[in-house]
């Protein structure tokens, strides 16, 4: 009896060959070696030595520390490298050479996979929206005028990007009840998280010409899970006029692994219907394929499921966000990361943040680990999710995790 | 009678070397090779070229093709880099080695001189805000209650910091005037201008730690003259709840030159008095060193100077700034990038934008070019710079400056 492959995955395995997200890597013995990697089943291929292994064209941009090559290749290169691994992964003859590259997730360090050039967050969930309108602006309409006109977004911290598995230290800042006196300073006592999707784009675009709706799969590679952790005290103080800044700036943290779009051709969904008619270049309902993905998140806190937000209600596309941001002329560059707006779905265990779970912390949930309106120190969280994908699979997204640690002292 | 040298300046000549601004160059005959420069008078010397000759221990910093690596090298190295390029163009003894390595600023092309990373715009001068406030909020205070308590910032896009020069495309996007029934697409019909003064990060910082008001100069490298182009209607339909967007992001311009602030010692400047006491980590009460900076903008359209903004009017200062956007653990990069917000000084004619110098369009300005509210296609903007260096000299900033192209069709 011989051992069994790594390669002989379990059927249904959510990251068998029909998925192969992309990653950074390291390994024990060589912590300064950065490596791209590809994830199949409970291992990550090591893909720069294995496109070396079997003479590929594309050796030399498989042997980077970096996703960021393969990002700014192409849509030719990744329909072309995508079906070199899949062969890698799937033809018995690759066997012998494949398998002595395969290293089991646990032995291996996850890095942050690209550099991050500019991060944008949107604000994409109508329901989402619509509960922090009830909440902040409670004598005004939840929405504000312009919400189903364009997909209203911001600017974060790129350099705060982190991966996930990342601590993220409690942030300090000031804050101020209405009824207070002055602002106090001091740790956040409303840190909460945003379910997010995560949007890569690989191929720039020109300073002053717009990215059109139709050319979205030309500029985005791929997706990834996203967690914007925010200090909901700090940024109820400080957003008006500009907008969130420190309440958001501490971290953003994502997943190790970067979902290729083409892995998720079987997810696409149409969005809801749209209340308004929209201006030309947003309006997708004569695009040939469906704007909207079916990706399904799972949150949860020290391992206890507290909400399962659907990212298919999301109200706006990633194809109308990206034609969007650059249709004022803005460019694009290899490693922009976007994301899609906390994911909340219109039912109460659908809510993609504490704020809305705990409507501000009036209504603590309860965990086996206590109750909780907002995060506590130790407190782990983590987001998975997966998605249709073809003949009946699941794609499974990389998960994105993170633990509190306490405030440090200034 | 000999020719005269490049480094016999005329008296009181603003680049002087008691200023030394830093930028990137390229010759016409090598076009592709990006050099590290220092600006004398009208000439740009070619530091890395000079370090080589003359045998400085800095030959390898300097011989870059970026400000970056001396910009993450940190105080001590600004320094003694500053300390020999003064010797280099001022000890008779170098003349020869010198002078054949200067060339003439119009000989050459700038470029931008360092990679961006995050790039934050804060909102920093009272009397900017105050009229802001007027004018978009006519039924409120015009300052939030937040304004006197702490910075208001937000992130911009780095990926659209262009080097002073570069045209600026009109952007289109949205607008809504409040009683129109529904938005319009086009090119924006209010561009306007930002005059700020730019702080460029050297050293980094680590994630989760604040940086605290004291350690401004250990971390922040310089200055630039800055101009945040602006899209009014675009960003008076788009701002609301989560601040400017695509009303900004299409271009922000920086002017080619670095002062160092080793330059600006004699020209920090207490800010105004506070209005209310500060939270510990702003309080700069008690800071050895004044945290203004006395620079006197000259805003010029077509030539027309129409205003003259005073940076020393400023009521938050870059320390206070660079404390507060760390605060919350937010970490620094090297070539991070922050806007003072707009310079505007009490008087009509010390409005840094547009929108103030013209009341929203309503009192237009006479120009030899014609009548403006806002900006016309083909209307170049310059904005220069001086403040008062050592014993009576002046530290010119170097210029930033751009020409509206017209809109493209989407």
């Amino acid at each position: 009896m011989t051992e069994q492959s790594p390669l002989d995955l379990a059927e249904g395995d959510p990251f068998g060959p029909h998925n192969l997200p992309y990653g950074v890597f390291s390994t024990a013995d060589e912590p300064g070696r950065r490596r791209l990697g590809v994830r199949i089943g409970g291992h990550v291929l090591d893909a720069g030595a294995a496109a070396h292994a079997l003479g590929s064209p594309y050796a030399t941009l498989l042997a980077q520390p970096s996703l960021t090559p393969l990002l700014a290749a192409g849509r030719t290169a990744w329909r072309d490298v995508r079906r070199a691994l899949t062969a890698w992964v799937t033809v018995p003859a690759h066997r012998a050479d494949i398998e002595p590259l395969l290293h089991p997730l646990d032995a291996v360090t996850m890095h942050l996979p690209y550099e991050v050039a500019d991060y944008v967050d949107f604000y994409a969930s109508e329901h989402h929206a619509t509960n922090v309108g009830h909440m902040f602006r409670p004598d005004g309409d939840p929405l504000t005028p312009n919400w189903k006109h364009l997909p209203i977004g911001y600017h974060g911290r790129a350099g705060t990007v982190v991966v996930s598995g990342t601590d993220v230290v409690r942030p300090c800042g000031q804050r101020k009840a209405p009824t207070d006196p002055a602002p106090v300073f001091g740790p956040s006592v409303k840190l909460d998280i945003e379910a997010e999707v995560g949007f890569v784009v690989g191929v720039p675009s020109e300073l002053g010409t717009p990215v059109a709706l139709g050319d979205f799969r030309e500029h985005v590679f791929g997706l990834s899970l996203l967690n914007d952790w925010s200090a909901r005290d700090v940024q109820a103080w400080e957003y008006v006029p500009l907008g969130p800044f420190l309440g958001k700036s501490f971290a953003t943290s994502v997943s190790a692994w970067v979902t290729p779009l083409e892995a998720l051709d079987a997810a696409r969904t149409a969005p809801p219907a749209r209340d308004f008619p929209l201006l030309p270049y947003l309006d997708d309902s004569a695009e040939e394929e469906p704007g909207g993905y079916d990706v399904r998140i799972t949150v949860t806190i020290n391992g206890e499921v507290v909400s399962e937000p659907p990212f298919s209600t999301m109200y706006w596309t990633a194809a109308q966000q990206l034609a969007h941001m650059t249709v004022n002329g803005a460019s694009l560059r290899t490693g922009d990361l976007y994301g899609s707006g906390t994911v909340s779905g219109p039912e109460v265990h659908q809510r993609g943040s504490l704020l809305e779970l705990t409507w501000n912390g009036r209504d603590a949930i309860e965990l086996p680990t206590g109750k909780r309106t907002f995060l506590e120190d130790g407190d782990e969280v983590t987001l998975t999710a997966w998605a249709p994908g073809p003949d009946g699979t699941k794609v499974g997204l990389g998960e994105v995790t993170g633990r509190i640690a306490p405030a440090r002292e200034v």
